[in-house]
């Protein structure tokens, strides 16, 4: 029996003549009373083949498979499924295709397939899986008492300052001092990775898997573009019956000069065919924006590109794109010697804040150097202040009411809300104010005529949450503690 | 005997009837060997008159009066100067003017006239001479104590928040109930100006005279083009022969919509022929920029307009505008209930050094509510963490060489500074690099070849320097203390 949304796989026995995972193919389709399916079985070593399905709906599903291997042809398949569990929401897909609403706003955000919303609140662990097997398993265990439900995440191992190390395996057959097979993948290195995704699953964390990134000297980054589509179809047929994967076609795609456009366009062809279950499409960036308003992007997954202006964007590049805007990397808080890794826990969780009241998302980093491994790019242990704030806020946002939206600055209400951003309900009956780092001793709202609220004092630092005593309406004054990071949510009652 | 750059003036008796301050004119051409410089001189009530005049070099000047009223013309004056004393070096021009160099950068920077370099270091004062007699000095005592080299300020009073009280006189005669008669000067009022303004220059402090401004009840933002060219023409006339006016067409005059750019046109052109010392010249926004390009404009006095992105912009509005940039609103330090003025003294701090090490220069301002005066309006006293820390830049940035710019980004040194601005001679002897909230651990460079150094950290908030034991050269790794607000200075030695 497979549960609803997780993998139905059956292993089939095949040639191991010539290289298998380039001459054969493997297919199938299933179907139920209404829908049919196709997906693409691999190889998957030893003469061993595998095909995976996941079930988008509970119910009987049958397939038989089609190959160029006559030991793999026309073999029947059956997956009995039953309802998803409790815990299972599917993929995450966009709002709008779930759970159309026909308000603007429903663009910008997240569902899983079963309608409940998802806010990704990312990290960052671009090459844990090749890291030594305690350091992944610790990372595992800080994960899961961390805050964060999505983690960016390579295929390939990372070659850059502080990460030098050769990984135990790698995604190709072969090692750096004899050279890769670029046609021959390592199954070993698919099991684990596949591990690893499930766990995440598990754990509930969606896994942002970045499928291509320039961080390279084993030559995974420029291996030209028949290989590369090669390598996609390979990663894609084993990779998309996984619920919570998420595709990143690359880590600062602009840093690959020799990857020209059409390339990327290509490779997001391959994808788009190739994973029959449409999961989540995005292209992260260094210096140049990819063009985010491409049919095939499915969310703008963003590197800040202003050392200043990072999270204060969102709204702009909401407006842009009208896709939902995630800032994958908007500086990291450490004390690495560059300007993208040594921000305080204090500008970070700032950060954050301002992009979620400006509608938008999200993901965290570390970098602090002084550790044998460093969370960004190794995992292991996070040593920072912001986590746990960026938890925090996560509970605030998830508390925030449907339809809340950025409040539109018109000529009537700028006068009054041009500095601080405001997450509202444009009914009236929600506000949520940021303050960032200014640190007024009070403010004055005129509250819409008609309505009463609870107002609360949310310290977003120190993690507190103080209701003013009694209930408002009409001219209020706010006393603040004349602190940074506050917060005033007003609640109509 | 009148001391070079100061006041000479002769007092005259002419008719009392009428309305002198329209109908009588009086001028004069004072000359030397070489020079002629035609003053205009000016009523000041009960029958007396009077002329100005600053000479700018030593040795005997003379004139004759000329006037339509017979009682005032043809007067001989006689103005024997001598040379500046130490502390006085005139008036304070654009150092393109006065120490032409050649050199790309000569244009973002100012100079007194007798050569020696000029960093301004401003601070806002709008209404302090619109204040009690006691608060007047005690902003005067402040000042003395305090790191500021100019002030903001204006000549009509100011009506707005925290500022609703009347002032004890006015520019024109006449009060709130009766009405002001605009065709006649209290001289009272202009007594008190100027004394004032001669205060400043006695603390070596230059007056950035705001000549119109918005927030009034009164009516002086809205008299017309021909009362405002009329008051102007007084003003200049009283004024100019201050060596320490700098003409500030108005603050946030896009406030004033009622009067167009035509408007402000006009009134420039007046000063510039009015002011026969060509004193600086310029006119600030609050959120839509005046065109600084303007021949008229000296230098560009800017309100900063993204809530977010402040001191850091001056690098593009130098390129922008080729002359030197004053950002004399970056938000001011304090608690206020609006975004513009409820920055940490850190942020203050901050924008200072980040706008100096671009290039340009800022000015302070200061509203903390909880007092009965506010700084930024009433003058009276400091409270804040910034004035000493800016205290603290102007010492670093008075030791900066001759012929210092700042670091220009090329392909290849962008790798290793695109995050963190610097200062530095390009014959490579001087480098200032200023980290802002950025707080790595370590930084490394590679300091040019053949080229020695010493080293200093510079912790820019907690104002220290603490000179790295030995000299550098080569490949160079320096530790930092993990806190925001740092710089490294090195200089050849």
């Amino acid at each position: 029996m497979t549960e609803q949304y997780k993998i139905f796989e059956a292993e089939l026995t095949g040639t191991d003549r010539g290289n298998p995972y380039e001459d054969i193919w493997l297919k199938a389709t299933f179907s139920n009373d209404s829908e049919a399916l196709e997906v693409n079985g691999f190889y998957c070593g030893g003469g061993r083949y595998k095909i995976r399905f996941m079930p988008p709906k509970p119910g009987e599903w049958t397939a038989t498979t089609r190959s160029n291997d006559s030991s793999l042809d026309q073999i029947p398949l059956h997956c009995a499924c039953i309802p998803a569990g409790e815990e299972n929401h599917g993929r995450v897909l966009l709002k709008s295709q779930v759970v159309p609403c026909g308000r603007e706003e429903e663009g910008f955000h997240f569902a899983y397939e079963d309608g409940v919303k998802f806010l990704p609140f990312g990290t960052t662990c671009y090459a844990w899986v090749n890291q030594p097997e305690e350091v992944q398993e610790q990372t595992l265990k800080t994960l899961k008492d961390s805050p964060f439900n999505k983690v960016r995440m390579c295929i390939f191992p990372k070659f850059y300052t502080y990460n030098t190390a050769n990984p135990e395996r790698y995604a190709f057959l072969g090692n750096e001092e004899e050279g890769f097979d670029f046609t021959r993948f390592n199954p070993e290195f698919w099991d684990n990775l596949e591990r690893r995704i499930g766990q995440l699953d598990a754990l509930g964390i969606e896994t942002d898997v970045i499928l291509f990134h320039p961080y390279d000297k084993w030559g995974f980054s420029k291996m030209g573009r028949e290989r590369d589509v090669y390598y996609l179809k390979y990663a894609v047929d084993r990779l998309c019956h996984f619920k919570n994967v998420w595709w990143s076609m690359a880590n600062e795609f602009d840093l690959m000069p020799w990857k020209v456009m059409e390339d990327w366009e290509t490779y997001a062809r391959v994808v788009v065919r190739r994973d029959v279950y449409g999961h989540l499409r995005s292209i992260h960036n260094c210096v140049q924006f990819y063009d985010h308003t491409r049919p095939w992007i499915t969310h703008a997954s963003i590197q800040r590109v202003d050392v200043y202006k990072t999270a204060e964007m969102v709204s702009q590049w909401c407006q842009a794109y009208g896709k939902p805007v995630v800032v994958d990397e908007c500086a990291y808080e450490g004390n690495i010697n560059y300007g993208w890794g040594n921000i305080t826990g204090e500008e970070m969780v700032r950060r954050f804040w301002e992009g979620c009241i400006r509608g938008g998302y999200l993901s965290h980093g570390e970098v602090y150097v002084q550790h044998e491994r460093i969370w960004w790019a190794h995992g292991g242990r996070l040593h920072g202040t912001s986590p746990e704030r960026i938890g925090f806020l996560k509970q605030v946002m998830e508390d925030v009411p449907e339809g809340a939206v950025p409040l539109k600055l018109t000529s009537e209400n700028r006068k009054d809300n041009w500095d601080v951003p405001c997450l509202c309900r444009e009914d009236g009956s929600y506000f949520l104010y940021y303050f960032g780092f200014f640190k007024p001793l009070f403010r004055t709202y005129e509250l819409p005529e008609g309505h009463v609220y609870e107002i609360e004092l949310i310290d977003t630092w120190n993690m507190t949450v103080e209701k003013l005593p009694g209930t408002f309406s009409g001219s209020v004054r706010i006393q603040l503690p004349e602190r940074q990071y506050m917060a005033i949510r007003m609640r109509e009652v």
